[in-house]
């Protein structure tokens, strides 16, 4: 495929069918828009940056793209951590972050629909206003929710609330000849038709922009409780998982944390932690309808905790120690960033009862490369958060290290029934991996679907799979 | 496209790959194997009808279908309401109902693996074995789990507990090719390419065979409770939904039924009912850990009926009172089966809060059309079965008010934000009226899903899409 070179003619028409200052061109486009939130992945200039307002001019936007063969990379709040948002062919980049209203709370179908520009926290304070809940709950609340749907971004409760799929109930899209499209509708049921609307979920913007997102909402828990359980090792904390999703404590979060992570987020937000001293911590997450209900799971769950090894169990119950817990849970991957030159993450889910195995791997590829890991993650679910940590090590021998450890790492998950990405997606750099994990056939499949919505391979190129074969 | 018509030798080579008295042809064909639950949708003779056991005995069989282009129709129980296994263009005949083989019980991580011929009814009773429970509960539980996954089966807890899609983990399937191929793994996140597991749910076998399933079980809720509410009028009851929608009570079914189908299927179960004498009732089903927690919210409920225009209250708490409840609800299709002599289904889903809207419309469409009309459905995810009964109407003259009415039906839905299927999938029956709702546009997306994965049409051709363009 030769793609179109960007020509002042364009930049005029784009502005033309948009608005003047909405368009920069060349040496007006900032570095920020060159990578997403981690530009060791590779960075790379688009030609354009459109900043898009209404369906309308995405429509207009993809229009012309199309006719003219000019690749088109969407991006949302830029928080990825896979390049999906990287103009890795130039062209233009269509950004939907001034696209940021919701536009309307239907609560009778308990459903809100929200532009693709509207952020995770800005959503959540809305429902807050309203008193219901959006369970979803990624790391990153200052991630868009279109980015969300775009990777079915996933989070903390997934055991509990299922990932952001879940509650995705219609799309508005254009699709990448400029056509709009509506894909399922505020039903609760529905097999009319092949299921467009959930194939389009976690397609990364390689099949469709999403332009209008309709979100179901819920009422909140009653009462929360958060327990902070110290253990002794990475074993014992992690054996413990299966007899909790085997339990009917239902805990609608199992989190895993180990003390050097706990220490550098816990610094990094200034934070007290109620104990600090143990190899590994589980948190708990148990919400619920009545007071003695949540009470009487944290009492059983604490026994279980203490019958499997932890040294102690920490209950939080007041919005202070709660936010301590989890605010010092949330940072961790920023408070990592912080303390090393470059780093990469391998964002791999293994079903939950092997985690354990997965988690001893990876540490013993530490030795053998040399490379400083650290590992952080949803315990309950598989899916694991492991950064590879730069520090003083040279790029280069870095670069070739790593991709070595990844390859492994993504073979072990592979060998264990698991897969490449648990949330953060493939993007561009972990094609590779996931061509390997999936082999011929499935790309062969995947690359027949793009092709129906994108013949001309216009939209985000090179993202999920090679832009050629 | 020409078929392949089946020949003495192509008989004699199934035969080889599968064994001979799993192979009928011609004169040994039962009639029951010519069309699905509503022989008014169509009947049609397979040209060989084919029992397989094995992924490795479906994959024989496709290759062989796919070499020589011989059309290929799937079928689980035989339960459809939409004609989703008739064979409309003859040829094989691919029954997976002795593919019903409970293989894999894995506590550890709450699911279990099947093959597509488990019957719902036989997974139920295996769950309740093991303490764990299998939430989707579709009325039909004769209907085979392959059948459930392949129609995205909703029934009556589908508010509280979401649809079929919600607990399929991961399919084994066979291509139209024959090729095996893995979509999804146990794991609790995926964000690793595109979602082809969710485009496969629903698809009505026109993409794949599905041959293993794993599916997510949970807890058993520990108390349950149920109440019947009859109320003066439909409005009234109708009225009272989007307020249960909008409470934070969690009801996990709102069902509504009218006097003369509760009258019917009370008499076809001989089930005696706690009140009969009102117009219409609402049935509601609160779960919960505690009795108290239950009990708390079923008293609120009751109350929030009886504010509304409810006439009474029966609160269902013993295993005899709930059964006897439940079980008049689910015999009401079969009921009315037997109320007439031929009858159509109108499978349509709107917004919760547009259902008496609806509700109302259809009403006044059977004295514009002089057909018995009966409604019962799911109230609480706006799910309806509206059903055309023939009665002593002239078989021709029914067929054309029947489809006259259906799309107004259809169109109103439309207009409504509605969808043409909630749960019984599109089939042959419906195909008509699902084009003309989704347009050319969509249709085109849907033809072109089709062509990747049987670019030859050989799987279930007319299912879904038309066949020809």
């Amino acid at each position: 495929m030769e793609y179109h070179e960007i020509t002042p003619e364009d930049v005029q028409y784009l502005r033309k069918v948009t608005a003047p200052e909405r368009v920069l061109y060349g040496d007006e486009i900032e570095y920020d828009y060159h990578h997403d939130e981690l530009p060791l992945l590779g960075t790379h200039a688009p030609e354009v940056v459109v900043f898009v307002l209404t369906t309308e001019e995405v429509s207009a936007v993809m229009k012309y793209a199309y006719e003219n063969t000019i690749p088109v990379t969407p991006r949302g709040a830029g928080t990825g951590l896979s390049g999906g948002a990287v103009p890795q062919y130039g062209g233009i980049l269509l950004t939907t972050e001034k696209m940021n209203r919701i536009l309307e709370w239907d609560l009778d179908t308990m459903t809100v629909l929200v532009e693709p520009g509207v952020l995770v926290m800005e959503l959540d304070a809305a429902a807050e206003e309203r008193d219901v809940f959006y369970p979803p709950e990624p790391g990153e609340k200052t991630a868009s929710l279109g980015g969300n749907v775009m990777t079915n971004a996933g989070g903390m409760k997934a055991i509990g609330y299922g990932v952001t799929r879940r509650y995705v109930v219609d799309l508005e899209c254009v699709l990448p000849d400029g056509r709009v499209m509506q894909f399922g509708s505020n039903v609760a049921k529905n097999t009319s038709g092949y299921d467009v609307k959930d194939l389009i979920i976690g397609s990364e913007g390689t099949l469709c922009i999403v332009t209008k997102i309709r979100l179901r909402v819920i009422h909140p828990p009653k009462v929360s409780y958060t327990l902070l359980v110290p253990y002794g090792s990475l074993e014992e904390c992690l054996d413990t998982v299966p007899k909790f999703i085997n339990s009917d404590l239902e805990p609608v979060a199992i989190e895993y944390i180990s003390k050097a992570i706990l220490d550098d987020a816990a610094y990094y937000l200034n934070k007290i932690m109620p104990h600090k001293t143990a190899d590994t911590y589980m948190i708990l997450m148990f919400n619920g309808g009545t007071t003695e209900d949540v009470e009487r799971r944290c009492d059983a769950a604490a026994q279980l905790c203490l019958d499997n090894g932890a040294e102690d169990v920490f209950l939080c119950n007041t919005e202070e120690t709660k936010d301590a817990v989890w605010s010092v849970r949330s940072a961790a991957l920023e408070a990592e960033k912080v303390s090393t030159s470059d780093m990469d993450e391998c964002d791999v889910v293994v079903p939950s009862n092997r985690i354990a195995d997965f988690s001893h791997f990876a540490d013993s590829l530490m030795e053998k490369y040399e490379i400083r890991i650290s590992i952080f993650g949803h315990a309950g679910d598989g899916n694991m958060h492991i950064m590879l940590m730069r520090d003083d090590m040279d790029p280069e021998v870095f670069k070739e290290r790593y991709e070595a450890l990844m390859y492994e790492l993504y073979d072990k998950a592979s060998e264990m029934g698991g897969q490449v990405s648990g949330e953060h997606g493939i993007g561009h750099a972990r094609v590779k991996y996931l061509e390997k994990q999936m082999g011929p056939e499935m790309v062969g499949l995947f690359r027949g679907i793009k092709a129906v919505f994108d013949e001309k391979n216009i939209l985000n190129p090179g993202k999920v799979i090679k832009a050629y074969e």
